[in-house]
């Protein structure tokens, strides 16, 4: 049920109504981090990739997606097992109706990708179970944060987006690592969510590292450097260099509550000016919980896309309706910020348009 | 003599006017492009250097000390062999007092910088004595375009400055390569210019790329791939992506007239939205011809910052005034820039006593 332009809110509506004003009509910039991890290889964990190895592409390919309106160093573009094509779709249709500009920002990577790119100094990702998922993060943390404070001034607000394949296995690790209650509740790109697995997974990544549920709870640095991945001091640095000047949407799913987390431990101030925005997908997800999540961190406002899909053309489209993908490389941020940049002159019927025109060129005419 | 704020005009009064209206009151984003080439370490070429492989040092130290107030890469900050500090001392303070956001674009490194910085693919140049001076020049001009594009979006205009030591050597390589009189015109950051070796050193380029004097005047992909430096397909790319959308200032000296042949050979449809800005001591220096030429290249409008080290406390910086240094780092760019964005209130009289800030800071007081 939409409830200003087409986004409704899921959390938090006295504070979301507020945020959205503050951000109307002014012009953001579109910041995707991306990363990749080998926790992603674990089979069963992620949907990102046809084949394990498909992982260390996902997040290059998206980028140069959003960027160059086609993927380099893959053909065609990021699907599941099934076919179903990468949100960076919506990313893109909905980053050129409004015309936003993009960077991209990598946290550490595999494989580059064929664009331009700002580097923080990261490293891609290690298997979380061996308990030393990622290194340098105060140093990363650092330069994103002198990036945010820099790219706050080219903006009215940021937008921050990501790309991790196996990235809601960390969030869970950092979660739990943190203390939060977070078990069944991450989301998942895949219909049935294998919680089981990633729970299992966490726990013997915390074993690992020598840690317990909780015990990292003051230490956000140590809980990403054992159990999380690349993607979450890059996004955190940013957001905290950039939220101490303007508004900061962290557009996600339930990563999004690890890395709001990571952010209040390390800088409570800036609460005020964070929100998530999603889609609708994530926050009518009977198998995760976001609003369950984030209501632990902090209880910043959660706004969702109202994307619909039942009525496409393609049965690719459709099938986000069943509870693949739901989100992903800033997808439902990125719809959000073009309505309200746009005061809502484009309403998710002429985004779908958009992405349809879109999912033809690049997906079914190849 | 000034002209208006503390900005005169060396080159196209009546155009510089008019392009200095455009700019006034709007929010640059100041973009930092930094290189090394194996050219600077060949005696008696650069002084930004003490020692040959200081060169590979003096740009990520420069970009370091804009983003982070300080080196990390370095100890102190880059100077001459006299101990002259370097200019990025002028644009940090000009950036600050305005509070203008930078970016950093790597063209090609050696050495990378402990900060954030956008990279395009690039390689560091090797000597151009070898005929093979640049790789990947299509590639990191298309990335940088597709770069400039976006960040177009996020500012009123762009100011593009450079640190690559050994520049103007290349410069005056793609300079002969495209077949402008350029002999005894590049400028030099020693008092006194070696012309002759820098002659003498294109010479030996030219032939053994087995190219003459003005027979790539319509390819400047292959002038800067064989006697080029890496900075120059990074700052023409972005240069030619932001200036089909906004101003762009060209921040720089002489070494800007081959930069300006670059993209006019490749885009001379952008040529109105292009001006050069640079120091009085640039466009007074008897040495060098930065208006003759530009005058052959095309008659874009050049600003010249007034500014004025003559009467400083500190022996360092009233070096300046004696032909050292002159320029670099977007120095003269980023001085016109702060005092345009703030409508002349940031005086020369006020920057000098920032920059004498910053320098006991950083300079005397280690």
């Amino acid at each position: 049920m939409s409830w200003k332009f087409d986004v409704s809110c899921a959390f938090n509506e006295q504070a979301a109504k507020y945020y959205l004003e503050r951000l109307e009509g002014k012009s953001p910039l579109f910041v995707c981090t991306i990363a990749t991890t080998e926790t992603a290889k674990i089979p069963g964990i992620s949907a990102a990739g046809k084949y394990p190895e498909f992982t260390d592409y996902t997040p290059p390919a998206d980028a140069e997606l959003l960027l160059l309106g086609r993927c380099k160093c893959i053909d065609g573009v990021p699907v599941t097992p099934e076919g179903i094509p990468t949100p960076a779709l919506i990313t893109l249709s909905a980053l050129r109706l409004a015309d936003i500009p993009v960077l991209v920002v990598c946290g550490g990577l595999k494989v580059a990708p064929n664009i331009p790119y700002m580097y923080l100094g990261g490293k891609p990702g290690r298997d979380i179970r061996g308990g030393h998922a990622v290194e340098e993060v105060e140093e990363v943390i650092a330069r994103a944060e002198l990036a945010g404070r820099h790219l706050a001034k080219t903006a009215g607000y940021l937008v921050i987006g990501e790309s991790v394949p196996g990235g809601t296995t960390t969030a869970l690790g950092v979660l739990l690592a943190m203390g939060f209650q977070a078990e069944g509740k991450v989301s998942s790109s895949m219909p049935m969510n294998p919680h089981a697995l990633k729970v299992a997974t966490v726990k013997a990544a915390l074993a690992a590292a020598g840690h317990a549920c909780g015990s990292l709870c003051a230490d956000p640095v140590k809980a990403i450097a054992c159990v999380g991945d690349p993607m979450m001091p890059a996004f955190a640095g940013l957001a905290i260099g950039a939220a101490s000047e303007v508004p900061v949407l962290m557009a996600g799913g339930t990563q999004m509550s690890a890395v709001l987390a990571i952010i209040k431990a390390l800088r409570p101030e800036i609460m005020q000016n964070l929100a998530i925005a999603t889609t609708r997908w994530v926050v009518n997800d009977h198998h995760s919980d976001i609003v369950g999540l984030v209501r632990q961190v902090h209880d910043i406002p959660i706004l969702a896309a109202d994307l619909d899909f039942s009525f496409s053309a393609y049965e690719g489209l459709r099938a986000y309706e069943q509870g693949v993908v739901k989100e992903g490389v800033g997808a439902g941020g990125a719809t959000v910020a073009a309505m309200v940049k746009t005061r809502g002159k484009i309403t998710k019927e002429r985004l779908l348009a958009e992405i349809e025109k879109n999912y033809r060129a690049l997906v079914e005419q190849r």
